[in-house]
This record gives C-alpha cells, structure tokens and sequence, in this order.
C-alpha cells in the first residue's frame, strides 16, 4: 500500500482513529450519520456492504461495544485501509474485513444469519462512460459501476434472517426505485428519515431501515437537520459526532 | 336534502363558500393543502376522485381561474352538497360534479383526456368490520371501504394522458404501498412533499405528484410545516389559506 496520500483522521475527541486516502474517496457525513441510525444486533454479526475504508463498521463498533462487524468491500486498497484501521483502533475482536464482490454475495456468504446489514451505496445510477477495469475508486464509490442497487438489496436480504433490518442511507431522488426495489427482495420499509442541510432547505439525503418480510406501516421521523448555522452543526449533529 | 346539519362556511376572506354536513364528514387542512400543491391544466378537465362536498375543485378553480373541474363522488349527499356550493359561488362553468363510483371510471370515462388529477383519498387500509351498506359518511371518507387504493391509483392513470400528473395527499405511513401502487399504473413520482404539523414533528400527511409515464427522479420538496405555534399557521399556511 502506498502510504504516501494516507492521512490519519480521529473521531469521537480522537478516540477513534480513521485511514483515508485523500487523493481517492473520503468518507462523508453520510456514513455518520447512517452508524447512528443503524441497530446493531448483540446476537449476530451486522454486514456493512461496500466498507470503503471501513468507517460504519468503525463507528458502530466504538458506539455499541460487544457487536460484531464484517465489512464487505471489493477494492483491494480500500481493504487495507480498513483493515490497517481496525488494527490501529484494536478492534480486531469486533470487526473483520473481507474482499468480495457483493454481487457474489448470495453465492458465498450464509443464507439468514444475521439481523442487521448496513450499506452506503453508490449514489449515482447507470453505466459511467468508462471501462470496469478504467474506473477510479472515487468513481466506484459514486457510481453503479461494480454494484447497483439492485445487487446490494439482493445481497442484503440473502443474509438478513426474518425479521432483520436492513439499513441504507440513499438520495431522495431514487426513493421511488429503492421502494420498488426493497419490496422486489421482500424488504419492508419500517423507517425514515429525511435529511435537511438546515431546517429550510430540501432534503440531500435519505436513511431507510427496511425488516425483511415484515408487515407494511412506515414511520417516518422528524427530518434530521445538519447546521443549525453556516458553521454550526445543530445539537443532534454534534452528539452524533460525540461532541454534544 | 336535509339541510338542518348544513353550515355554510367560507375561506380566503369570505370570498369562497363551502357548505358542510356537520353531523357527517368536514373537510381538513389536507384538502386545503392538496388544492395549493396541484397544478391544473388550462387545455383539459382536472378530475378529483372522491371530491366529497367539493371543497378541491372548489379551492383550486377560485385560485385558478380559468381552468376546468371534474369532482367525481359516489355519495348521494356529498354531491348535491357539491353542486349546492358550485351554484352558491357561480362557479357552474367552471366545476361540474359526476355522481360515478370511482372502480367505475376505467369503464365510464374517458382514456388519456386529462392532464391533471387530484385526489385526497381515504387514508385507513382494509376493510372496517361494517357492512357496505351500513357504512356511514364518515367511514366511507376515512376508510377504504367503497375504493382501495388501488382503484384510485388504477382510475388516475386511466384518466391522465401522457405526462399528465396525478397529485395526491396521503398518510406516511403507506408510502411504500403508494410508490408500488403508483408504479404499477405507470404513475412515477416526480415530486414529493412532507407535512409537519410544527418544525420539531414527525410528518402526519405527504403530497406526491406522479406523472404518467414519466422518467424516474423525485424530488423531494423541503417539509411543509403547518403551525409555527400552537395556535398560529406558518407564513406559507396562511397564505395558502389566502390570509397572507
């Protein structure tokens, strides 16, 4: 791994440390904000599908000691990353990282084990204008290149057991197909919440917790706002990020 | 007609009438608000299913002259209701009022003539432990007793021509059923927009706009909020009420 473009980030007053690449992709507010919507279950291992630099596993696990983590990601840089991460955080009890494709998921990895999946997935729909083997890792981050969200709800509902939640943050502009394609994979969305920028603005974001096979009824929550000023996250924000 | 229960109400400054059977179903804030959301056509009728005592046609042909109203009502007393306050605010070129059961429509009226449907439909799914024919006004508005749905859903993607657009106002919890419901009829959501009743609350209602056989991307409107204390409408209420 070059170490060159490596940056060492902390979290929670630096007790959590973060591995990112800055000339490749960085996490975003995004994975926060999804490891504190997100359940993690005491009694199975909880999926996070497409790990990146494994920052939901990270995350969860310094917020909710005692659970497993197994992060999935297929980008062998990025595996490092996180796994280099899990080492400096010493929480190789707690989370393991492995190289997979997602799309492989149903063929490899056990049926109905686990109550709770995790996944920030790329954003951008369709086929960007270059080769599989071409594309950047920011681009396989952003865009549907390796996996599309039809894959990662497949995968998703393979390893989830009845009754598991399965957590996703998106951009609002899919809901409708996310719907359509939570139900496809017997997903029931259970509850959302909208991310606001600030208390006026439209909504960029969107987090679904969906229960496999459960019963129709959604809770929408109060919208989640980020900056109560220009500069200032509101109060939920900061305790989200452990400064409150 | 028994006229003994009628009150003659108005809004926006006196200037429009709505008669209202007390001892029956009164209209809401969702009727008001769907009225602002819609946008009529100038070149075909908007149609609204369920239009009970006419309250939509009734708002949005006062705040879009011009345009032309079908309100469709199965209920006997709902409809001369309708026509009683059609009559009272001269509105009878504007607004006509069909006494037509919604499932009917696919059969009855005719295919892609329209460019805009409105509908506030009843909210609770299932059936309630009543007869049909014992069911009063009341439970015929709030409960899917006489139309699903899926009827309503089925009857606006009959109506709409191509890029015609269904608005409708609903409960959050069902979203995922609408979306799939929308989907079917080749409704996609183009627009979307939750009600809270004040800043700090969870929403109680959502408007979606849907158009026939459109591309898929929604846009998720910033929340409408409806008190900014408790006994005093947000700035954008009042002037959809007209008391800007």
């Amino acid at each position: 791994m070059q170490l060159n473009t490596i940056q060492t980030d902390s979290l929670f007053n630096g007790k959590l440390k973060i591995l990112q690449d800055k000339s490749k992709f960085c996490y975003g507010i995004d994975a926060v904000l999804l490891a504190d919507f997100a359940r993690p279950s005491l009694k199975t291992t909880t999926y996070d599908l497409g790990t990146g630099n494994g920052i939901i596993p990270l995350i969860m696990s310094f917020k909710n000691p005692g659970c497993k983590f197994t992060g999935i990601e297929i980008q062998e840089e990025c595996v490092e990353l996180a796994r280099e991460a899990v080492k400096e955080n010493s929480m190789e009890n707690s989370i393991q990282i492995i190289q997979q494709d997602i799309k492989g998921i149903p063929d490899s990895l056990p049926a109905n084990s686990s109550k709770a999946v995790v996944s920030n997935p790329p954003y951008m729909s369709g086929q960007l204008d270059v080769l599989q083997q071409d594309a950047t890792a920011i681009q396989i981050a952003r865009h549907e290149i390796l996996c599309s969200l039809d894959d990662v709800c497949h995968a998703a509902s393979h390893l989830l057991n009845s009754s598991g939640s399965f957590y996703m943050i998106h951009r609002p502009q899919r809901l409708s197909e996310i719907f359509l394609c939570l139900a496809k994979y017997k997903l029931e969305p259970k509850r959302m919440r909208l991310v606001l920028p600030a208390q006026d603005s439209e909504p960029t974001m969107v987090m679904i917790e969906s229960v496999k096979c459960g019963k129709p009824g959604l809770k929408i929550e109060k919208p989640l706002v980020v900056y109560q000023r220009p500069d200032e996250y509101t109060d939920e924000v900061k305790r989200i990020y452990g400064r409150g």
